[in-house]
């Protein structure tokens, strides 16, 4: 694998996820493989369980690793032509250029605008680090994918899944703000790619890029999603069209255990951070039926998994012998 | 020693300072024990000598060290049952669960908020992170003690000490802003539990909490306080009654070396970081009487002794073989 | 090499130059020199390629490394004598104090204020450290050198010259914002101390400190100075007198290729971050005439000889054995 910014770049996506679950079994494997390769990790935006899980997965594979925090104020200038007299002191050319002279591997966080979403659809950041800092691209969280969450997510549905063939279930959720579409869209292209029935609900006029959704079952009708699930994820997201405007309507739509009297063996999935009693009730996270730490406990494996098979890659194409 | 959050912690207080002083003097004793144990950081408030101390510690025991910063801008809520519609993003329960599913250990610093004294004599945020983290509490400063401080005090005194039985004083001092008295309150009850004869001289309406201070020697006159002192603990602090509210008219209160005509044997103690000229007097700090660059050294031994006997605690529970 | 803080703390300049280029070919060698060794970087400005730079470099040579922003929140009183009741909380005295207790070596980014000559012209941050810390001191930049800048620039001459005298050209460039005479005034004295036929084009009025540029060709014409240029550093500085004044009737001065027409060999250099097509056209900066991304790649290898030459140093008044 060389660059990891959707499954796109996985070849096959069940293998990944088992070999993810053999090394969370054999934690002491590959210990150092990522000896004196470089990490460096690009925040344009803050990060919790993502710096933390990655830089762990890193360190605990032998990788040396730096951390920058990009944020407000040091914003690279993305425009090509441009006449940079104004805030942006530097431009992505040099900022990523010079990274890439720096580091093996680059990951980079950068949400979506929320603003163009032709723009925030086009990847821009992502693909600028990639075209100008010219090394294998490790998404932290891109406009519209959040593809370490994802794996993470599909990790947990392998460990916990008590059937072959579970029913899971994508449901909106209320919030306070306007959210990006990237943990939704991600997780519907994973569970599809992965083979999952797939099962999607929002109120009408929340509906998801059909490009990441094709294939599930699209509703308004929550209850009907939600009879008889074996997992159910829940996620806020705001609108697509009028692009980042939030549905504020939506108080109903939080999940509680009463609601859940349909789907008795269900099991509640978020990617945190979650806001209690807007997003979903206290009784439901506070009970088993939550997984939500189970996920975040599997961030670590996702990105072990990650590193280890892009160092593979960066160590095949230096023609060295992998050693071990 | 499972947590350490207080002198309540640990078995033998004189042992503790014993081995300290060991370590100092076998600096690479202990290198290995802490490899592949993970040890997160996380400040709720600004730090420096501590940051850097227990890091360094850490990783001179070959542990692996994340620092989080959280700041303004993602404090957790505390509240139980709480609506989560405002500014907070995540609950107590989901960041510290999170964390303790990371790392082996959790380092917490949190100050109090000096507004309401039974939520900060309760110690909400160490507590919350103990319950829902679920692993080994280390405390860098918390609402009402400063273990680490006091236990490099501690080891200061003991290599500095010139009698088997120093008078040791504790003097408030001026400042010009609302200090909390975890500082004043923790070296109270270390030096009583080690067995000093303490001495505590406060303007009235400055006493501290009795709970920790009980067997000192507590006097409003800081000549009679001062008189033949071996060392003099320099401090401010604000009152308990009305909570928080700092006392205005102590300057006469700020220590020089002429007002310490009365204690020409004694080496002055702060913890800083100090205000020279509002707390303490140029002409002390920088005369062979201060102490206070060998405290602050001091804070790596106090915190590499405690990791030591953490990690060991750690080992012996999962029943594997302590690898010295 | 004890401290670095400018070219007069290197014994053979171009010696150095030529073992940093050899580390490049031999970037394994030293490894394990700086093992249990302490590397405090203390910013008080903003960085991105010196902390990366210099970060890597150490952790490569074996040493522990921990970085402090100190930043507007925490910056020290550099005051003797203060009555500290303001801002500042802890003095230099102290600040300083506590990292040499600390480090092993302390190096400091600190920035001109730009608006005391006299006092940025004594380098009284870098000197504070050096007195109050007692360690060698590593400049990441200070009010009038860049020194690690100026050893990666000197790194990159060596490496991409065709001729041994090549003619060497700094000119100033318009920028929008007030900037430090440090890295033009940083890159005179190295490349005369190198031996380079160093020639400076700038604005009347903008003259640099002579005695750094002192045996360099100085003009206010530009075309003088750029025909048959092999290598051309741009950079804008402030005005001297007054001090720290920009100079805003400069746009001019920008090169473009079509301005090169007189310099068809020339190299463009610039120590980034650059503002394009107002420091330097779009067409210049993307083509192969450009150098800007070989000089930050050098920052690693500056950074890796100087601190492989202080470990050096400290291990020989160790009187141990150095370990290879």
């Amino acid at each position: 694998m060389k660059h990891f910014r959707g499954v796109f770049d996985v070849e096959n996506v069940n293998a990944l996820i088992s070999e993810a679950i053999w090394m969370k079994h054999n934690p002491l494997a590959h210990a150092g493989l990522g000896k004196g390769k470089k990490l460096g990790m690009i925040f344009m935006n803050p990060s919790l369980r993502t710096r933390l899980s990655t830089e762990m997965a890193a360190r605990d594979l032998g990788m040396d690793v730096q951390v920058l925090n990009m944020g407000d104020a040091w914003t690279p200038d993305f425009e090509e032509g441009s006449v940079m007299d104004g805030q942006e002191v530097e431009h992505i050319k040099e900022a990523a250029g010079v990274l890439g002279r720096y580091f093996d591997m680059l990951a980079i966080r950068a949400f979506p605008g929320l603003l163009d979403r032709e723009a925030d659809d086009a990847e821009g950041v992502l693909r600028a680090f990639e075209q100008y800092g010219k090394k294998p691209i490790l998404s932290l969280e891109s406009a519209t994918r959040h593809p370490l969450q994802s794996l993470a997510d599909m990790i947990t549905l392998e460990e916990q899944k008590k059937k072959k063939s579970p029913k899971v279930v994508l449901t909106w959720a209320p919030h306070v703000k306007s959210l990006p579409q990237a943990v939704p869209l991600s997780f519907a292209e994973w569970t599809l790619a992965a083979g999952y029935d797939l099962h999607i609900a929002h109120p009408a006029g929340l509906g998801l890029d059909p490009r990441f959704t094709h294939g599930a079952h699209i509703t308004n009708d929550q209850n009907e999603a939600l009879a008889g699930a074996d997992f159910i994820y829940v996620k806020n997201w705001s609108k697509r069209e009028p692009y980042g405007v939030p549905y504020e309507d939506g108080a109903s739509w939080m999940l509680n255990e009463k609601r859940l009297d349909i789907a008795p063996n269900a099991r509640i999935m978020h990617c945190l951070p979650v806001r209690r009693n807007v997003e979903l009730s206290d009784d439901l996270l506070d009970s088993p039926r939550s997984l939500v730490l189970e996920q975040a406990e599997n961030r670590l494996w996702a990105a072990r998994v990650v590193l280890k098979n892009m160092l593979t890659d960066i160590l095949i194409n230096e023609k060295a012998a992998i050693p071990y």
